[in-house]
């Protein structure tokens, strides 16, 4: 087991990371919080995970109650959060029960966004289940839920007390949420580890293969980046870098999640597709060379993800892209590449540029 | 005008009291946040004042999206708030747009859950114009809804960056709304400033008249209570006393509200009721003399407020308080008067003094 820290001062908290975490929950989650658990986890989770999570925390004599969800990014809205809400009520839970997410992506920013508003906030701990949420999501008290007219537009920042990060779970993941989950593997190499790329180009045929080393060596990276970025910028305020490069290649991909509905593309493969416009616009900039450009569409199309995005129109794209909370004052702010390794934030890419990159990436 | 700080580190913020301070919110407003002002009031306040704080505003180039809810608690609600949320995204309101409140208790709420979450937060601003607004809801970031199981469950803490309290607007407030106000007033008097209790026993008569000089000196002392408490226990986090003092008669107050159907009662006469029934239990409980409860059902009634509850029978008062936030750990933690001047929480009343406690005060 590793163990990484997050160092937010009084919000500071440990990433747990390795094999066999699951069945060992209750000799770390004891110590940080009443013995009352509320387990937020999704219907194709649960008969995997639930009891495994569960039995061993039961038997310590922690109250569990069991929410489970539909699964998937089209229940990420109000009406499957508020059966979150109807449960703990219903079970009179009360401050000092803590919320634990069992699942992906989805599962952790609704029940993320349950703790942070339920009785105005209660304790929450992470247990992603999914290589995304393992390496981006469940990392940097990012919580909410879809509105029709935009992606995560409701929520709030709340951190975990706790990421407990078990490796095991990927050997159940489909072959496509391994793939969406590379992709924000891969970002991380792009905008601020280049040696990190380098290893995942040598090494991406082994993370395909799901060689248990490769995979967690690649998450306790991605982790480690994150948490750097996390402390220096945790409310993604800062004018410049910060945060905010994290978001490569995600406002053209919310504008596909949005533009097909949530659910038809998986987020990491919107975020694929969205990361070479974004190379693609660099290019345009001057920054990166047409061999820079071909180098990231190699190794997202290696480790299974599309390379090219719906056809929308780039009018479409403009639009929703309108919507994105990367927006500031009026003006649409991207995550570029000024460099493989190197990401900046662009405030002036011209429209006509960005109208370009978007319809040679789109097929 | 009078100012009084709320200390509370990065998040402080100014309370502003006095009148004719909403023709002058230009001058405050513009030097704390970019010129983008969504204004959240609803049916009944907007024709009333939505244009005196927008005209000026306005010709100072500050930008203003309008959003006009319905009026009243039962509609403080999620259907309520997604009209916010609706209108901001459908306005194209980014993270630089700061929400206003303008109105009572219910649309700061509202618009304060709304700043706390859309886009995982934005700038807040408090405008109260309900007498209970002013000296109680608009100050100390609690925000939130309703839902069908209990009242305030879902919300945020999220602080503004400063409050204005126009008295001016008290010339319209219905007697109702008036009287509701003085409960909370009279609050800060029980449970820690006994001078100011006697101050608004020998002044009752001034406040019920409107005496603009006595309103706003109930206002200023209340505020300055108020923001003493939070500043000490930000997120009422405190095991014993604390922001948990300020929920004097609420635990019973909100089983009032919630049993007989949001809106029904106001808040501050379901507190008045709760109130009496608190008193009559610190009595059962050796606490307060027979005179010493009749003291604070006086000074009540004759701040126009009722005395006693509506008959729901004391089980169904036991089982919607089991739902207040106020239980901690599963144990009902009540706010009783240790004497005139002093309250204190606790956590070990007996069941048959509670109940006899409500019975007593039910007519």
């Amino acid at each position: 087991m590793r163990t990484l820290n997050v160092a937010l001062g009084e919000r500071a908290y440990p990433i747990l990371i390795g094999p066999g975490l699951l069945d060992r929950a209750a000799g770390v989650t004891n110590a940080l919080v009443a013995p009352r658990l509320a387990i937020v986890s999704n219907t194709t989770v649960a008969p995997l995970y639930f009891e495994k999570l569960a039995g061993p925390l039961r038997q310590a004599g922690v109250g569990i109650t069991a929410i489970v969800l539909p699964d998937g990014e089209s229940h990420k809205n109000w009406e499957t959060l508020n059966l979150i809400f109807d449960a703990l009520l219903k079970e009179r839970c009360d401050r000092t029960t803590t919320i634990v997410a069992l699942g992906g992506g989805v599962v952790g920013d609704l029940a993320g966004f349950a703790a942070a508003s339920y009785q105005r906030g209660v304790p929450f701990i992470q247990v992603p289940t999914t290589l995304l949420a393992q390496v981006d999501s469940s990392v940097g008290g990012k919580t909410g839920i879809n509105h029709p007219r935009g992606k995560n537009m409701v929520g709030a920042f709340w951190q975990p007390k706790l990421v407990l990060a078990d490796t095991d779970t990927l050997g159940t993941l489909p072959a496509r949420e391994l793939s969406a989950g590379l992709a924000e593997v891969i970002k991380y190499g792009l905008i601020r580890d280049l040696p990190f790329l380098e290893w995942l180009e040598a090494n991406m045929a082994e993370l395909m293969a799901r060689d248990a080393a490769a995979l967690s060596y690649a998450i306790e990276r991605s982790c480690a980046n994150k948490a750097e970025v996390v402390a220096g910028d945790e409310r993604e305020t800062a004018k410049d870098g910060g945060r905010a490069l994290l978001n490569l290649g995600h406002t053209f991909g919310h504008a596909i999640e949005t533009g097909l509905g949530y659910g038809q593309w998986l987020h990491g493969e919107a975020v694929a597709a969205g990361t070479v416009m974004a190379a693609e616009l660099s290019r345009r900039l001057g920054w990166l060379t047409q061999s820079d450009v071909a180098r990231v569409r190699d190794l997202l199309a290696r480790a299974g993800l599309p390379v090219s995005g719906p056809k929308l129109g780039a009018d479409r794209y403009l639009d929703l892209m309108g919507h994105d909370k990367k927006v500031i004052a009026g003006k649409l702010r991207l995550v570029l590449l000024q460099q493989i390794g190197t990401a900046v934030t662009c405030g002036d890419a011209a429209a006509t540029d960005i109208r370009a990159a978007i319809e040679d990436c789109c097929a």
